[in-house]
């Protein structure tokens, strides 16, 4: 979804390049993306976690590929184009819909593996609460402390802490995901979050102050769950070395980031 | 979800007294609610869609009763009470997460009329889109054009009105509804806010300015649709009688009002 600044770096690296290169090839399933983009890597841990074939396309948001501002004249990162029921080929975007979509199509469990959210109807519902949760409150939080200055960026720092911590209480206590012992839609909504955690401690002095064993029960589950993200072999197959993420992060924390995600935020305008 | 003012009327009149009255015997479902919010009425439309049996509880803000804080400590109004698996009595929130919650728990067609969302996955996967964009766009949208006064406020009407346009360009174009001839979710989570269309010529002068047919065939595409909406017995049973509406919007239209949507608004904070 974000629009990159003029200096981004142009492809992924590290780990993230090996495995675009294996879904460099035409396939039906063609996702649009920017390597640096967490909504663009929601989708891919998806795609990961059920081996779905698809054809990564980097888009540079200067020179957007026809084949897609034909489908989607707004050219939104991520968009999954897929193939129809009419036979055509059609856009999705909106990264948490995409995910429910790639569920419910790959949903053959003894190929695809499990389902990406519970089966019975009320954790189900539960899951949809707190995946709502990471787009009206932990997002929003997160850019605030990031991009504000002084008390505003305390405000959202204190925003932040509170509401992962909200969220780690409704983890499963024996974990270490959120549903327990393998990733759901919830891990995929927050992961790519928690992957750039250290963005904080890299820009916001924040020194590695994170909820953790020394803050009770909840903190402890917290720092097991950051752990089983980091440790997550679809999270590490589609990061890029860090040191590519590092100016486009600085350039939230000098609140001069051009993503329609940062403008918003500074306008104080809701996320696009 | 809004915590209301002080001066609030303290109960539905006119239709919807009479729907709750009807709904007012002890139920396994208890929807905790409050007679005003557009978000409350999401989920009565679904209920009354379906006919599905519930107890409708108002909850008065200043005293919230201990059934629903004991399950909710928040408060949160829409909460829907639902029995679980385990045979507990478990709380839901969030408006759109109940009603998907309800449609795939109340399933049987032959029973409940039809599904609120798209069997095909791509069409259901738009209309999750376009349910989101309400959200993210609408009302936002909504809340600035009626809270704010000058540029701000008229740049509100403008965003409103264009992303009102872009939902309207993916109404079905035979219609009334958006899917088509049967009302279904997206219907469900904008009719609410298309029902209080009217505050913006009561408060903001925009004597009908909407758009209609004059403006094309999106336009006519719209008027249509507002007409469907209105119409709609499950809009008219849940809705009560205007001039309690009134001074409630007024509030917000004084950007006085205290609910925390307009407290968000206000501070440009993103609407929790």
């Amino acid at each position: 979804m974000p629009v990159p600044d003029v200096d981004i770096y142009p492809e992924a690296t590290g780990q993230a390049a090996k495995y675009f290169a294996e879904h460099s090839t035409e396939e039906p399933l063609k996702l649009y993306a920017g390597w640096f983009c967490p909504y663009v890597q929601r989708v891919l841990l998806v795609l990961h976690l059920k081996n779905i074939p698809f054809q990564y396309i980097e888009v540079n948001p200067y020179e957007k590929p026809k084949s897609l501002l034909d489908l989607n004249p707004r050219g939104l990162v991520p968009t999954l184009v897929v193939p129809t029921a009419d036979g055509t080929q059609k856009p999705l975007f909106e990264s948490s819909v995409i995910c429910e979509y790639l569920d419910e199509v790959y949903s053959d469990t003894t190929k695809y593996g499990p389902r990406l959210l519970p089966e019975d109807p009320y954790e189900r519902a539960r899951a949809r609460i707190w995946i709502q949760f990471v787009g009206s409150n932990i997002i929003p939080a997160f850019h605030r402390w990031l991009q504000f200055k002084g008390e505003d960026s305390e405000k959202g720092r204190h925003d932040y802490i509170e509401s992962i911590k909200k969220f780690a209480e409704q983890i499963d206590p024996v974990g270490p995901f959120w549903l327990g012992k393998e990733p759901s839609l919830p891990d995929v909504i927050i992961g790519p979050l928690v992957e750039r955690y250290w963005v904080f401690d890299e820009f916001k002095g924040n020194g590695g102050n994170w909820p953790s064993a020394k803050d009770g029960e909840i903190g402890a589950r917290w720092e097991k769950y950051v752990s089983a993200i980091e440790g997550w072999q679809a999270i590490k197959d589609t990061t890029s070395d860090k040191e590519h993420y590092l100016p486009l992060y600085k350039r939230y924390a000098d609140n001069v980031a051009q993503s329609e995600l940062a403008k918003a935020i500074r306008e104080g305008r809701p996320i696009p």
